[in-house]
């Protein structure tokens, strides 16, 4: 069962709190989008590549836009400024709008030839661990199927007593490119989107020969979305507020500012050991207020609801099942 | 530049230490094939499936055959029952075949899901190491763009100097699965190839917050191939010689009899956590015999010629450079 979350009367708390609005994400540049990858509701169809009129708004369809372009976000970032060209002309137009109640957002990425990780990297997160700041980003991975939509729900595994979650800011990667300096990483991002890196601490720390993938990396343990918002749109995303609500109750608050290692960094980073290519997906790491580290340990369990929340980016809601 | 092993007088005294014959690979059923993908020397174009006439002999083109058929051996795999029946036709035919002097060999999987490796596999590479057998297997990752093809280069990064060779037996999922049981595990496997798990000692072992990701990742430290022989023409996957020559010096010598667990078991296990895909590559662990355990220790340099062999699979043979 997916959540639906215009029928669930918990959300209106949620929607409160909010910050972004629509004009403040579309006021910056013509250039800006929210890329988004959907289905129509109850047409079996396949996978859509959407422009959102607005956080939330209408979803202009772009294959009906013009057939020639393609099915998903990763194809259209290999098109490079032909595909984004494309999808410009289609929010400006004003047709081939799909009203969002017949729209199942799904992950604005999938199947990414990577899910990029990065740990211990926000210094309020090491501060409650008590751990010190790393002096060189620690980078892990999830695989590909772990990614869900922003609204999909959390599998409990029955492996794992102890689910737990981490807001975190994602970017996806535009173009391909290898041992990218820093000064010009940015221009290899695509754009950010919200994260869950929804993490089985018992499998993390004290199983698997301490190698953190398997605690990772359990179906449905990426939720990522609403929207991959292009990196025009985002004035500074160091600067963003970044939470986590646990059945309405913030167990996170914090802001990118505290990320030690930033966007451009982790690309210059990761493009010293490997090829980067559009699509790739890369999670920065979480702010503290995790439940591993509360006193006592809090865990997920059946019937919760996670939401994560970055501004100007908005939310992703999570039911756990 | 890649490798060609026919130019070579170095080959020579690997080929005779092959134990395969093309008898040996054929004659178990009529099921059995060695699948590669490959492109034609020189004409530019993009990888085609093929069905080798046996090994290092011609190869039957499968989309000359049946231009129906995919173009990746991936894709072929999703088609099931219907596409490995179509590369049996085209086998059986005697037509469509591709000179070998004519064959570029890629990687027999590109672009797969995941690649799933396995640590600390082998009863004989525990005990030099001094280190205990694991109870559960202990599964990291490699990102698939690590992937080479069997002649392929071995590109040294400028970050190591510790690159370690690591002899694999590893297999391919043939059809998607979750939760398998043991008992029904071999069924989810297509078939059986040679991998070199590339590894960067210095990051494995003391760098990146000790999780091995990055080390093993670099770009090229995936060695793949050279074709994936179907399970059907495997008599037992653990009763087969492993080794790995460098420079022509036999520096790994085992069997995988000595593996902890065995392929049904590690489908199993891995398939606990995560929806198991076509395509999927798992490499099942290396024997003794690496070079950081040497007394001293011996790593990779430019120049060195790395040949893995495994009994009725075949050689990847990669220059380092």
């Amino acid at each position: 069962m997916r959540f639906a979350p215009h029928s669930l009367s918990i959300l209106k708390t949620f929607i409160c709190q909010r910050p972004t609005t629509v004009a403040q994400t579309r006021g910056l540049s013509g250039a800006a989008m929210r890329l988004v990858q959907f289905r129509r509701h109850g047409d079996g169809g396949g996978i859509r590549v959407g422009v959102e009129q607005g956080e939330g708004l209408g979803v202009v369809d772009l294959k009906a836009f013009d057939p020639s372009m393609p099915s998903t976000v990763r194809e259209l970032l290999e098109l490079g400024d032909k595909g984004r060209a494309c999808a410009q002309r289609a929010l400006a137009s004003g047709q081939c709008v799909v009203n969002r109640e017949h729209v199942q957002l799904l992950s604005p990425i999938l199947a990414p030839e990577k899910v990029v990780c990065v740990g211990m990297n926000y210094r309020d997160h090491c501060a409650e661990q008590n751990a010190p700041i790393p002096k060189e980003p620690i980078i892990f991975s999830k695989f590909p199927s772990a990614i869900t939509g922003p609204y999909d729900d959390i599998i409990l595994p029955s492996e794992s007593k102890e689910v737990d979650w981490e807001v975190e800011l994602a970017f996806v990667i535009g173009r391909r490119g290898k041992e990218i300096k820093e000064e010009d990483a940015l221009s290899y991002v695509a754009g950010f989107t919200v994260a869950n890196d929804v993490s089985a601490r018992d499998w993390q720390m004290n199983r698997n020969g301490k190698q953190w993938l398997l605690g990772k990396t359990f179906d449905s343990f990426c939720p990522l979305g609403p929207a991959l918002v292009t990196s025009d749109a985002v004035k500074d995303p160091h600067k963003l507020g970044i939470r986590c609500l646990v059945n309405g109750d913030v167990v996170q608050n914090s802001c990118t500012d505290q990320m030690i290692f930033k966007t451009a960094e982790l690309v210059s980073w990761v493009s010293k050991f490997v090829t980067l290519t559009p699509g790739d997906v890369f999670l920065t790491g979480t702010p503290p207020g995790v439940g591993v580290f509360r006193k006592p340990p809090v865990f997920l369990k059946k019937g919760d609801v996670v939401e994560c929340q970055i501004d100007q980016l908005g939310s992703i809601i999570n039911r756990v099942i």
